[in-house]
């Protein structure tokens, strides 16, 4: 290089170090490092066990009604452009109503924001909240697109643990622990990512209890919403709207499979109007001005979508995560190395505890993953990427016979680097 | 209100102060109040000359190869989860043979990430860069959108003019003053948004010229790229990328007349590899991880879509917009009170100049533009949004007849305000 061209007489060579500090937090990462040690020529398929996206299972295939309103959209030539006023509506509107059906009151289009995905949802809060000085009670384990968002806006992340031993519940001493007056919110994922676990109404009523005690806004997560098959319905936490403020991110992409469609929501659930007399309600709408709207022809499908999807899409996709979550309880109970402590009732995943001291060479649960991925190619996510080391995340929403012949193969890779100690 | 339940008691009232700041850095917040004066049960049909967006208008309509493109991937079932590596790829090809049939050079899918829309490429390029402490040169008038979020992240923003009298092009020497150690980047628009002119081929390499001297990143916002109809060609900034390391940001969304479906992107031209030197391009990387994707089915439909377009669409778009920014120069200048300094010659926009002393009873262009939507259901931005007091900026993207039709709206409702004295 030229002396005179070095990086060191440019001046934007340093860039925001808060992009790096988030992007330590990102699953694609761990995921990019596993698709690097995938024996690319080998024999066999690749079996994904680590995206919570079945899109690809012909079984989980979307709604037709959801594709044609969408097709019926785009052909129309009303939707090519910036949102209308109208169309806004019409849209904030079909979500109030879609959310309203599990509430003891009703949202209004002014309650919702729509947002380009569950992402830009999480992103929206963390922009709105985000700010040196204050801190954010996150759960251990937990998404780490909402630690990576946190961060990037420099609030402090405080952990609360799941508890494996109750189901996953919150650790709701830990969180009276954690919190002081710095403390803005909770997160709390529900149908729970990546646990499985599905909250019961009494323990979201102490959440809602203890948050209102604590003066924290709650931010639930249902982007998972309405997918349980196990014996504990899914309330949404919107049901304690009167108890304390809270906002509620969800989007269309897990329970109609359809990630790539990118269309989510802010639901602002604040019978109280607590967030209406702060600025909070203002900074919301303020910032989803500055960002990017999901793209129109989707927001102008969605109250065909909302209002004309077949009750038998939804029952047959229960039906089959039922199956599969069954599927692979079973299989991880033939696996020595491998516990799962509570059985998924919710969401595509599971959480399973790696004994590593039965394993002969292997050093970690990321460790455990690379050599999978390069041995068998399965791909899990290793907990450390969730902030739990040695445990792995599986999702089951595949294809049946599909999933069962990945954890054979995780079960034939267990035994053969099983500890001849043991 | 209980007192126990005041805002002063709940620990998140006090949002993030830089989200108002940016906030206030919004056209939309402009377009909401110029709504808000609209006569909506006026005999009249609103006329829109406010907003880049054609894609209402039937003449403006998109290529019908674009819409089969996007609706045979939505079709497919093969886009609905999150985009494959493969899908990514193509798309990232894609860009980069569109964008290199203009280069000396060849651009490679590493150079290109896709974005939402350029909105998307903009919150990217100013959350790598953003940081307390840094200055970024913007043009005034400019594109609001660019100061809001290099408000948001704190950065310190230092106008540069556009100057009229020279076919608004940049005051280098204005450049020069303006920036010191601290600056890490130059923003520049062509075509350009508001003025509707195009850059020289000898302009843009004194831009060059001048960015390497003081050390700067260019980041060329080239979302009107291709959309010029007058003497002067389209030249892409990235043929300067010898010269000095530049972000391209571009998007579908006018060149198509599809700004709703939300694809953009960032280019990185480097051909001296000094963005890779440094931690910019991984920073852009990282952030992008954190961050959604383009719609999945409209990424895989981008292929067909850059290879497809019959080039009859483009050049009816071209001759079109030839002809309606030839209407808005000529009417325009039938009006007194307002002058165009240059004639636009690309883009879909002219700024023009308000002489508020001809006028008897407005104050200023804000008043002006609320008083013509009240009394004539026309709609032009103030040049306040963009910093220009006493400017207007006016698209004619527009039907001809309906565009016809509002200016002659615009000189009566200036003959009726006109100035006794005069």
């Amino acid at each position: 290089m030229e002396g005179g061209r070095s990086s060191r007489r440019w001046r934007f060579a340093s860039p925001n170090p808060a992009v790096a500090a988030a992007g330590e937090r990102s699953v694609r990462r761990y995921l990019l490092d596993l698709h690097g040690c995938l024996d690319e020529r080998g024999p066999r398929p690749v079996i994904p066990l680590s995206v919570g996206d079945p899109s690809s299972c012909p079984s989980f295939r979307t709604a037709p009604e959801a594709v044609e309103a969408v097709a019926t959209a785009l052909r129309s030539g009303e939707f090519d452009g910036y949102p209308s006023r109208d169309t806004n509506l019409a849209a904030r509107r079909a979500v109030a109503e879609y959310l309203s059906c599990d509430l003891p009151y009703k949202l209004s289009p002014d309650d919702v924001l729509l947002t380009s995905g569950c992402t830009q949802a999480i992103e929206t809060v963390m922009s709105v909240f985000g700010q040196p000085g204050v801190n954010i009670l996150l759960p251990r384990p937990g998404y780490p697109k909402h630690e990576a968002h946190a961060v990037f806006h420099k609030m402090e992340v405080r952990h609360y643990d799941l508890v494996p031993e109750r189901g996953w519940e919150v650790d709701l001493e830990a969180v009276e622990a954690l919190a002081d007056e710095n403390t803005v919110a909770i997160v709390i994922i529900n149908p729970n990512n990546p646990c499985g676990s599905v909250y019961t109404y009494e323990h979201l009523s102490k959440i809602a209890d203890t948050a209102n005690k604590l003066g924290m806004l709650v931010i639930a997560d249902e982007v998972y919403g309405h997918l349980v098959y196990g014996s504990t319905p899914f309330v949404p936490m919107g049901v304690f709207g009167e108890t304390v403020p809270l906002l509620t991110l969800g989007a269309i992409s897990k329970r109609w499979a359809v990630p790539g469609w990118r269309f989510g929501w802010i639901a602002i659930c604040d019978q109280k109007c607590i967030l209406k007399e702060t600025k909070v309600f203002h900074s919301l709408r303020s910032f989803r001005m500055l960002t990017g709207d999901p793209a129109t022809f989707v927001l102008g499908a969605i109250p065909h979508i909302m209002k004309n999807t077949n009750d038998e899409f939804f029952s047959k996709i229960i039906k089959l995560l039922k199956e599969t979550a069954e599927i692979c309880y079973s299989e991880i109970k033939e696996i020595n190395c491998i516990t799962c402590p509570h059985k998924p009732e919710g969401s595509f995943f599971m959480m399973v505890k790696l004994d590593i001291s039965q394993l002969s060479d292997i050093s970690d649960d990321i460790d455990f993953c690379r050599k999978l991925a390069k041995e068998e190619s399965v791909m899990v996510l290793p907990g450390t990427a969730l902030g739990m080391e040695n445990w792995l995340r599986i999702t089951f929403a595949s294809e049946p016979p599909k999933l069962k012949q990945g954890l054979e193969r995780v079960k034939s890779f267990c035994q053969r680097h099983q500890s001849q100690v043991n």
